[in-house]
């Protein structure tokens, strides 16, 4: 058996921050898996079949990739930014988990990539720069009371925030949720960065002072990032530039 | 003035690790300036001029850097890891923030890389699938009693927890008393992973119950990642696989 499974980060968008790494683990795939955007950045070749489903079949997707490596062909998982930030590393494990235990003699590695909030952070600044927390919006696999607490919890400890699937289609009213509780937390001027669609040419950056931040700022291809209590802007003629401080 | 300075991550120490944006760069740069083990990894050649300098004088270093390209010199600051996350980049901008003004209209980038924490992660399986907090155990830039806070409401909010800097030689019983907090708030079985120099030659990965968790286990080359409640290993003929699943 000679098969195998990578699941690699394809990075926020911009081909120029995909790792050698992922190139050569493309390069050597026989099948490609993933959802249908971040397929369609997989460039065609002889010998690779591509395989693009919707999202929400994490878990289908990743018992195919693991049952196409048990027949020895080399499968390429594709996650954009980093495979194991609220990506298809952990759906893999699960399907690995409750799947054949012949499944668990596979070689399977991750590769990892450069996540969505890293590279918000590098284009606004140092935002990250001190303690801080990475926080998924989305409801769909945890209760809304756990993000509620979280949110206090992270404020009360004044972490950093990144916030990935601010605004999902089907409950959106969870990011204003959010910016509420923020608002009960937080000086009103506390930072908050709306990264959207970073490094690709849709790419658009604001940063807003929490009072001024607005549920519709955010959609499902934004990472948000929110300061600690020492996250200032510096202004410069080539725009604001966002940064927190090493020291307290 | 067409001087730069672009703030660089090496990601964690395999030269596949590094994006191509970043090779880029370098591979533009007219002066390279560093930690004596960062700048240590890139290629000399002509025209390009290595800047290396010891540890804990990084406002020395990004004033160097801005004062250069202040000159029209293309500067490249190369960090460990990503340079937003504990590194240069926060410090380029506490010392554009403190020096001098025409400094500002400089052109200034951060170049994203891989961090430790997801390096690590990636090697272990994907401990960081779920919500989780990036905690610099140093209190070198701040107080003790912050870290301590911050573990504590990590810990009462169930996030997975990456910790940068366990264990300085100037304070190594820091890392010694977050073990001890974990203690009193989490369960014994709570995985722990010790990841040392990920991707170099020195790899060294050793996951272990909270309980069995020593100080001696860290270094300053390590990345110490704390599961959540949910965090679990998977038990493979190639080894264990830790990992944090979507769902609660």
């Amino acid at each position: 058996m000679s098969g195998w499974v990578v699941v690699a980060g394809l990075g926020p968008g911009d081909e120029a921050l995909v790792t050698p790494e992922v190139r050569s683990a493309l390069a050597q795939a026989t099948d490609v898996v993933g959802y249908i955007p971040y397929v369609a950045r997989i460039a065609p070749r002889d010998g690779l079949t591509l395989h693009a489903s919707d999202n929400r079949v994490e878990l289908e997707r990743a018992a195919h990739a693991l049952h196409m490596a048990a027949e020895g062909r080399r499968v390429v998982v594709v996650s954009s930014g980093d495979p194991g930030v609220f990506a298809m590393a952990s759906a893999l494990f699960e399907a690995l988990e409750a799947g054949s235990a012949a499944w668990r003699a596979l070689d399977i590695r991750v590769l990892p990539g450069i996540t969505a909030m890293l590279a918000a952070a590098a284009k606004a600044g140092a935002p990250l720069g001190h303690d801080f927390c990475a926080i998924n919006l989305s409801d769909n696999l945890k209760p809304w009371a756990l993000i509620e607490k979280r949110l206090r919890l992270a404020a009360e400890g004044d972490f950093a925030m990144a916030f990935y699937n601010p605004r999902s289609k089907s409950r959106p009213e969870g990011f204003a949720r959010a910016l509420e509780i923020l608002r009960e937390t937080c000086a009103d001027a506390r930072p908050v960065l709306f990264a959207r669609a970073v490094s690709t040419p849709q790419e658009d950056l604001r940063i807003v002072p929490l009072t001024d931040a607005l549920p519709e700022m955010a959609d499902m291809r934004t990472v948000v990032i929110v300061g600690s209590s020492l996250t200032r802007v510096i202004e410069t003629p080539r725009g604001p530039i966002l940064y927190t401080p090493r020291s307290v």
